[in-house]
């Protein structure tokens, strides 16, 4: 067990919209709400997965919705604790702890401050070591665990306890109660007991998350070049050097669909790079090749902070550096490729890793 | 009490496809699952509201979503059955009975084939005296009643507990889920007790349907004219004899939507008349004059038999008399016009009743 203080969310707020790539919601909110929340109710206790006992039931809280219309529709917080306190009426059991089911701005610091809301510890582990757009796009579904019984709760103080055959049916009814909840509202989802996150989940997401965070500051504060450092704690790769010049996005069917498109500078002078999104970046590629593709994570640094950038922060003339990180072993499998590669989301290739991509690129 | 055996169910269904005004799902298959249930459990107790204990729960049963997906998607009664038990076990209480929400040709039927499934008596009456395509359009949102905690089920195993801050809140969240749930879903909802129901229902519904059944039964019997007894029965008046010519009808947003055009015979020779519909039928012009507007009821007739037809029922080629009935009193108040009236629908008129529309036309 160890507190969670101040630094350690704005270090977590950074290394979480990395690995939102693109998506996950804007750190800033994130970031604020879990302060504000440090603020009135002192540190957060951080859990290993090995500390929960194999029976405590655990709910990952999470925010639903387009990141587009979660920038313009801030929760209060009262949400988050609502779905929260529904789920446990309805379990009739206790909830022991939370955590996050994703990693991305909000969703990683989200379940950090409904946490010291409610004096509960949060569990550091999460269902992607990533963000994904989907509900079903978790580890624990790639284990046959429930989406469901999950609550959705909007700012208004309509909430739906939804239960499932499925996580596919989880995702689509709760997407289509989303969007007539205003687009985005908050969920508590997976109950699972402490047994099931030991093995599902992955783990020290938050511990990876707050280490570039503060690669990233400290190269600042050092003079270092703060890409090349996390990308050497990351195992990622460069794709592109470029300015942003054309973004094509729409909010439609519940999320934020588009291509944007980056302009070449230094070494990929009169290339273009498209970055195709769902929420989340999914493919990078010049007209030439894919240079990286999902579930393999996509991220946007601004070029002279090392700072991610989020799909709906993207602006024309953006100077930035496209970065690519391996997945997590576990979206490598047959099932986790079907459930989150490119052919779940129409793209007709098959899935590649990032080290093959880059070695045939050197070729 | 008295109880409802296979003629009372035949007849039923015929008046309730009347009140139904085009809406309410097939009258067939309403009829059939009710009829399957009394041959399976024996004959259903029918209890007026004077019977049902003051602080009884009472919950009725519906089928919610577009009628041109429900005719191809027939309920197996299942989800009735989950629909409504997972309401009593979310309320921890047990339920006494269960009621109509409206009168129309599945919703009128498929409470009394639950209730003889269940063993549990009916209570005789509604939430509108008539079909209305909207959750909220229940003489209980009058009296402010809420439609929440409710659940819809579909005929996979999904399920949905909705509560919301307000009854327009739990329509739309409730479509949405519905069109995701596949268009049309089981409802438990507007769970009300015995002395809510004396005061906001409309009382004795299915003892009207019976009997508006039984005389377009015996007048064929008894080669009497069965439109004008109906007339007689309901203080309804004929609107137009024609012949359907044209129906404009698309599924969207969860509603089968449209236009029909009925080209004029007899009498109204060489005049069309235009049926607006959102599920129900809403407004009966001419080029010259509004006939009928919401929530007075608009029903098409069959001009031989002069059993009713539905809006999907409605087929190129069709002769029919459109009939005109007065609705219940509450839904000519303020806040019953605000609710269902020509406005809300988005029609820019005044709502007139069917009496001085038709002195108008005499002038």
């Amino acid at each position: 067990m160890r507190l969670i203080g101040k630094q350690e969310i704005e270090d977590i707020a950074i290394g979480a919209a990395l690995l939102g790539t693109g998506g996950g919601g804007d750190p800033y909110i994130g970031k604020l709400m879990a302060l504000q929340a440090i603020e009135e109710n002192g540190p957060i206790k951080l859990l290993s997965p090995d500390e929960v006992p194999d029976d405590a039931l655990v709910v990952p809280s999470a925010m639903m919705g387009a990141p587009t219309v979660m920038v313009e529709k801030i929760p209060s917080g009262e949400e988050a604790v609502g779905a929260f306190e529904s789920l446990q009426a309805y379990m009739g059991k206790e909830i022991f702890a939370t955590m996050p089911i994703e990693a991305g701005g909000v969703n990683s610091l989200l379940p950090l401050a409904l946490a010291a809301q409610l004096n509960l510890p949060v569990v550091d582990a999460d269902g992607m070591g990533r963000a994904f757009p989907e509900l079903q796009m978790v580890t624990f579904y790639l284990d046959g665990v429930s989406a469901t019984p999950m609550v959705l709760a909007d700012e208004k103080g309509n909430n739906t306890v939804l239960n499932t055959i499925n996580n596919v049916w989880a995702e689509r009814i709760a997407r289509g109660a989303t969007i007539e909840m205003g687009g985005s509202v908050m969920l508590s989802i997976y109950p699972m007991d402490g047994k099931i996150i030991k093995q599902s989940a992955i783990h020290n997401i938050l511990q990876l998350e707050e280490k570039i965070g503060r690669t990233i500051r400290e190269a600042k504060q050092n003079n270092h070049e703060p890409i090349a450092e996390v990308l050497k704690l990351t195992n990622g790769h460069t794709l592109f050097n470029g300015k942003v010049t054309d973004i094509d996005r729409k909010t439609e069917t519940g999320f934020a669909r588009g291509t944007a498109t980056i302009e070449g500078i230094n070494s990929n002078q009169n290339e273009e790079l498209y970055l195709k999104f769902q929420n989340e970046h999914l493919i990078a590629e010049t007209r030439k090749r894919t240079l990286c593709m999902t579930p393999d994570l996509i991220a946007v640094l601004d070029s002279d902070t090392g700072l991610p950038i989020t799909t709906e922060g993207l602006r024309y003339g953006a100077r930035c550096v496209v970065v690519g990180l391996p997945c997590d072993p576990k979206w490598r499998t047959k099932k986790g490729i079907e459930t989150t590669g490119p052919r779940y989301f129409g793209y007709d290739m098959d899935f590649t890793p990032i080290e093959e991509l880059m070695n045939k690129g050197e070729q």
